[in-house]
């Protein structure tokens, strides 16, 4: 039987970072910038994101919040008043310094030292500060609550090691924002938003995820409570895709969020906040990706079906052509995943075989390969991204009747979006360890050299404070990190492997990007 | 005759500048951040940049553009390669030099010295320089081009002087970015955009503008020639709304943006950037405001029709709710200018007459008041924005019947989007002055005290280099400027009133923002 020829240079199994890197590329999602830590994020990447931000932003404007937007630059000070608050306050910062340049004399130029700002200025790393000033001036009432806000934006976190849409320097994400009356209220938005991030991972990205609680340990910075969804990459490690935090009134405390609540007393605000970012990406690529590139989940792909005329540059091109966009007028008519089918008609100059493995490598879910026989015939060639090779190890196309096809057509993208999702989520549940029970055997999972390629699911006591502290120190010894503690699991049993005591609930642990 | 109780405090005719700051304030569009010459844009301005973003995004995806994203960052040696072949190079920009803050023992931050960028990095003012560079990566033969590339983002530029949405420091913007083969497909692509420009504004902002060439003086840093459109505020002053520049084959060269034709020759590509920002919201304002507030046109208006229950918080408020609601639903599945209607049920608490002021101030196009013996008869109350005020100085509430207004909403949408843009452009067309023949008769004209609220028309030579700038100097003794030679203006007539020569060409000169 002969050998599959892969369409990447690198196998997940040689090399899952150089895999990532290699998709990346191939399928022209992103590049390096030239500025450091900063990537270019292609069209067909952007697309992606724009898939991303359009079904996510319906989904926060269902739920009554309200998009705004808030300034780049935060001043000094007002992360100073954070500082003074917050321990774990990241320094890691794009700080601006001067407003001008002006000539070195040498040819080149240089910050001008007359225009040195008087307060330095921050690039936003996320908006707590500058939004919470902003809250304080909006809420008077209980009238004015809950206040939901969210912001589309770039945000700046100086990153010493960077890997592209995982950890830039510069990256694009929402930020939800809300101030409520009290705690009760505020608990119900943080979970809210885990639900909309976890239902949104689960049917856009088709990319499975446990959602639940960090631990203590974990925590955003000031956070009373951290919530997060967690994906299992192919590589066995696991993904945060998305946070939302019950903030309590600290945050509120520190901007001055008051309100006059219905006896006419001053009371501060509960907030929260809860974001996701282009890293979103970086796990579809983890997910659904193989060793001939990236395969898209039809509901975020820019395009869904793409059709390749065989062009010979001879007269029968123009009947072809036709035949082609008749083709796609038909297709577009059609509705899958509650949207019109995007359909692109690539008629840009080229070798088909070429450009068959240019959209194979961008990973769009259906790809037509027609050429002047099919449409004489009325015929169709469909390519299945996600079973593209037969057992022969030839690509997998099928000839199907014209009308045959565009029956069934959106059925078919609606398939391959549950396919995904379903691969994915029998992969990860295959790779849960649930039967540890002591440390030893945890040891022995992750020892040496030995690569266990999963979760392991675990009861424990939930320690606080130094208790966790060791056993945090443990887990970093394997390389391994408490993920969170999944809102939907078992309950727990028997005992802590860490601390002995009676266990209270379930934790995943895992390697994690 | 009673007199109008407007719902501003400052009218236009009293302070026009008051005004305009007045509107943002109270139709709650945007307001100062504490941030130096950032603004906080608030839900209702930021509905209305979806909007524009929306129906602009469609235009540019259409005409095969694909969208990026660039990084916020350029290293300050891309502004030093373009500060040595542009003269008019700007330099107010926000520098960063360092990337961490550390503790200053005294309680606050400060940039942590050992934290020193070795090359300073510069927020992009625009991203010609860094794209250019992209481009040079991804332009390889005559078959990659046109490459067609667009990118949403915020831009800093330095500002001494603000005002909301017209100056910033940051803003948000699109900036289109393109590389032709030859010069021709370049300015079919520059004047491609300059029209998508002009009909945006004039059917989706229903602001009418004048397309042109700006004057040599008035071109950007290095462009081959600048085009704008230019719209007429109600102060009389120009507002410069877009621009297109098509920037020969400088930026190609700098960059190095090369490629081989189809002889197998190396040739420099020709560039083309295009942009429209935060700025149009500015101009709705001043296009279309009045004493009581803003006035949205309907294809921008996040909401085109808010229904204002009046709730009396007893047992009839159920009743009335579910009439409203009924209502709304029934509204919703209508379309006005190619999309269903936008329509909010505003059940807040609070008094409706206060509600309906602050949907006044906002500008909604119709206001539908309902109250218990409304709901009980089949009727509504409605009010068109732009026909607030009866003759007697009442509010301008219409009795119909349900089925009535429901059978002509998205007529009376669309007909407030016609006839906000007629009402602009008859201003407009009476305020162009086109009999001035002598300087002496535009100085006359503006002279002193004497508040011309208007543009004028003339004739005149073209004058370039030096005997441009004498008329440039003459007409800044005015506070005027040249806007732009209209692509569709009448042939010129006569003598250049400023070098008597031959006149070639209209263009207006006018006071601007």
């Amino acid at each position: 039987m002969s050998q599959i020829r892969h369409a990447l240079s690198v196998t997940r199994d040689a090399d899952f970072a150089a895999w990532y890197q290699d998709v990346i590329t191939e399928a022209e999602m992103a590049e390096e910038s030239g500025v450091r830590g900063c990537m270019v994020i292609r069209p067909w990447g952007y697309g992606i994101w724009e898939r991303i931000q359009k079904l996510m932003d319906e989904r926060i404007k269902a739920a009554g919040v309200e998009n705004c937007y808030f300034p780049l630059f935060i001043p000094l000070s007002f992360f100073a008043k954070e500082a003074a608050h917050v321990d774990g306050f990241a320094k890691e910062m794009a700080v601006v310094t001067h407003h001008r340049l002006i000539a070195d004399g040498k040819g080149g130029l240089v910050p001008d030292p007359e225009a040195k700002l008087e307060e330095p200025l921050i690039v936003r790393p996320t908006s707590e500060t500058v939004i919470g000033a902003a809250m304080s001036r909006w809420v008077q009432s209980w009238r004015d609550l809950p206040l939901l806000a969210n912001q589309w934006a770039n945000v700046v976190r100086w990153e010493m090691r960077t890997r592209m849409f995982l950890r830039t320097s510069e990256f694009l994400w929402q930020e939800g924002h809300t101030a409520h009356a009290d705690r009760a209220d505020a608990m119900i938005e943080t979970l809210r938003a885990l639900e909309m991030y976890r239902s949104f991972s689960e049917e856009a990205l088709a990319m499975p995820v446990f959602a639940g609680e960090k631990p203590e340990n974990e925590r955003f910075p000031g956070a009373v409570a951290t919530y997060s969804i967690e994906a299992m990459m192919q590589d066995g490690k696991a993904l945060q895709a998305g946070t939302s935090h019950y903030l309590g009134t600290g945050f509120a405390e520190a901007a001055e969020i008051r309100y006059q609540d219905r006896e006419g007393q001053q009371a501060l605000c509960h907030t929260t906040s809860w974001g996701v970012s282009t890293r979103m990406i970086g796990g579809v690529i983890m997910t659904h990706g193989d060793d001939d590139g990236l395969r898209v989940p039809p509901a975020i792909a820019p395009q869904q079906i793409v059709i390749l005329p065989m062009l010979r540059e001879d007269d029968g091109d123009a009947a072809l052509l036709a035949y082609c966009e008749e083709l796609r007028a038909a297709l577009v008519k059609q509705s899958a995943l509650g949207e019109p089918l995007r359909v692109l008609l690539d008629k840009r100059p080229g070798k088909a075989t070429q450009k068959r493995w240019a959209w194979v490598k961008k990973g769009v879910p259906l790809i037509l390969e027609i050429g002047g026989r099919d449409a004489a015939g009325a015929m169709v060639s469909v390519l299945r991204r996600d079973r593209l090779w037969r057992e022969d190890a030839k690509v997998n196309f099928a000839a199907q009747a014209r009308e045959a096809f565009l029956a069934a057509a959106a059925a078919e993208i609606e398939d391959i979006q549950r396919s995904l999702h379903a691969d994915a989520t029998a992969r990860r549940d295959a790779n849960i360890e649930r039967g540890v029970t002591s440390l030893a055997e945890l040891e022995a999972l992750f020892a040496d050299e030995k690569r266990y390629p999963g979760w392991v699911e675990l009861s424990w006591s939930r320690p606080g404070g130094a208790e966790l502290e060791e056993v945090v120190a443990k887990l970093k010894a394997l390389k391994l990190t408490i993920r969170n503690t999944p809102l939907d699991a078992a309950p727990a049993t028997g005992t802590c492997l860490f601390t002995g005591q009676p266990a209270v609930e379930r934790i995943f642990v895992a390697r994690a990007y």
